[in-house]
């Protein structure tokens, strides 16, 4: 049984035009490594978890809040709005955002959010790049913070078995 | 000479009846344990070092918006809406943003903002108890911040000295 | 069923004057103005559960091993060595490890760490204030970073329940 | 004129086969993507002024100890001495001082070094498979960290010009 704020959270995603089977890619992308049997639906199902704690949820919404306001030319500050139209390099926000996200997964969802950040497979590499007039200044640090701490969750799951 | 994004942090500020001078006073509460002399001049220099960093800029105009978006009723999730208005002590995001302007400043920003969170001195117990129909629930982790980051610059400098 | 790195952890933790009991006092102390009825039974519980956490054992076995080494002139760097017996303000590798413990265990661990590290109460207090010969400059950070992170836990059973 | 300190750090490093020109060059594998013309030389400077950083300085000088002592069979818990021996996937204790150096750098040196930890270029790698008998633990950690905020300095600089 999921939550109401659960289905809002995934509700958002798909208008941002992002599958939980998007994320869940991400996450292979980053257990791969350790573990080469790791599956689609194994990876679901810890997205799917990481998605139910609620200091995620609240993040997750609060963030693409702000890139539809951007978007809509909703937020009172110019200097803001044009540095969130621009997805500027040093903005920032977006990523302390994400690394908030990933603080409560431990260090190694730190480690692999900044490699995930840098690399940008995926998912995220096409909202890295949207067409004109969407801001995605959030939601990629977003994405890749969720799937960050997903992989902590199967990494910490391989250290008990 | 004060840069523009500088001018628009400190209206926003008074915008919501935060002075330079009552952030100053909570950056004497942190240091005069160490620093029986220290000043309210001293530490408005510091107050404004800090205002003229881009990640402090960027995070302060956010977390305002975000303040005001809430009490004007222009933020699309109800549920993100009523935990802001009421301030749950849980919503989570408000303190990740505090903390994560802290990070930039190092350890003794980061203790000296989880000391000031919880103790509340001056203006930050001011506006943590808002009036009916005002949205606090950014601003007050956002000050904690900013005092929080500018006592680390003044404990640096005693090291230095 | 204890591990055994757990008893590691509770014999060093002894050896260095510190019980389990006054770990829960000062979990006590961070969670009354939440709860009125806390009990010491149910902090140690909490205790016990952040001292079951791999990666808070091998922090505080490092740690703890650190200071005995500091205090019987095991350690090369002559330096480091004077700043850690002088317990100097800006040694900074102990507010680390602190900070590190807490990360893994939320925001709520990271500000109540930075409130017990400036406040000291009980058993904090007592290691700061070490007798001539004795090294306390890991063990107070890490037992304020215990008491957060358990504190954490009730405060997110707090919400759920 | 180089501080005392600093040279302790640079005689460490080299005791342990790290040269500060390599360290440069994992700056310039962070920071090539951004601008093509970055040079050893830059990079050397960078390097040099975080190994000015007193917080840089007690961290790598403990962290290295650490690995020196675990080596020389000079700590006591076993359980610990076996951990860095084996550089345990999930010892952890590393990685939370390589964060924690960079955390005073800001976003970018910490997403930088979450990159540099998984993709373990050039010195990094190679300190990362030591011969039987060293131990290594630390020193990948640490270097990887001194790079990724000397890269944050460079970003910095380039946000300003």
């Amino acid at each position: 049984m999921r939550s109401e704020r659960y289905r809002e959270c995934v509700a958002l995603l798909e208008e941002r035009q992002v599958s939980l089977e998007s994320i869940a890619d991400c996450v292979i992308f980053l257990h791969k490594r350790y573990d080469d049997d790791i599956t689609q639906k194994r990876c679901l199902e810890v997205v799917d978890a990481v998605l139910e704690d609620p200091d995620i949820q609240n993040a997750l919404i609060v963030s693409l809040e702000l890139d539809i306001l951007a978007e809509e030319g909703n937020l009172r500050s110019e200097a803001i709005k044009e540095a969130m139209m621009k997805d500027e390099g040093l903005f920032g926000v977006d990523e302390l955002m994400g690394l908030g996200m990933a603080f409560n997964y431990g260090p190694i969802a730190i480690t692999s959010f900044g490699y995930i950040d840098k690399v940008k497979p995926g998912i995220i590499g096409i909202l890295n790049d949207p067409k004109e007039g969407t801001c995605n200044t959030f939601i990629d640090d977003v994405v890749g913070a969720i799937a960050a701490c997903a992989s902590s969750l199967l990494a910490h799951e391989r250290r008990h078995h």
